[in-house]
């Protein structure tokens, strides 16, 4: 998995940690919450762009060999977990 | 701001951070991409949980002084910021 | 309660309901799926804004009483529903 | 479109646009607004069911017609598509 999507989830998680890291900062400092709140909506908004392309990346490998495999067991259990993340995401 | 809540709030931080060192590991080692995305969703609701302990700690402390502060303006500042916070939430 | 919010408020409800009226005649004329989403998508936008301004005039009429008022528990009843409306309302 | 599937949607659709209704006879009351917004959410909440209804649908007709299709173009058109629900779904 070292292509260059990996990469750049891997990069994007790492801002992400460094991001977590700097909020835990503020809190520490005594910032104002309203900017510790916006701080972490920021973290949950480039967490979701990560969501975004690990599931593009499942859509074109996984989903897509499952479909094209006559096999209706292994589809139907694709399409299941996809419904799953779906709902999931839509209330994290 | 040595208070409970904060030490609450930066325990959590702290464990978000572990969280998402371990998704880079799982993204690392080409762990399946569903549970990678539900590892995912799962920070986002712990995420969502400091939010929430940082927001009510604002109500009862700014807000609340801000409202009672007869100074219409801040209150007005304080409860415009407050719906922003709300509808930044509602779609992070 | 005749006030402009509230007329606003329920011109917007009234649009909703005939946006899903909309939305049940493109599912009887088997329309696109992905253009019905989007249209469902559409309304839940148009419904969050609704909650907003409903929230907005709460928090400028009954929270800021309550938070006047020196009673403490009226204070903390207020501020306890609010932090719930919040929490539901990111899961809706 | 007149299977089993496509009724429930309507049935759902049609107690949505009832449940509306019966939200602007309560802010024309002068009705609670907490108790306002919690039925504003339980109305996004019937949504979401609703969309994760289409979207399964639309998984098991067009998604895996799409791609069973050796059409390259046209699978890949199905999966940008999906993205973007999923994505537009998030921020509902």
């Amino acid at each position: 998995m070292a292509d260059k999507t990996t990469e750049d989830i891997l990069r994007r998680l790492k801002s992400v940690e460094g991001h977590v890291r700097g909020i835990e900062r503020m809190v520490d400092e005594g910032v104002y919450c309203v900017d510790i709140v916006n701080q972490i909506v920021a973290v949950q908004r480039a967490l979701k762009k990560v969501s975004g392309l690990v599931l593009d990346r499942h859509l074109h490998s996984c989903v897509t060999t499952a479909i094209k495999s006559d096999d209706d067991e292994s589809r139907e259990r694709v399409l299941t977990e996809l419904m799953e993340v779906f709902e999931a995401n839509g209330k994290a």
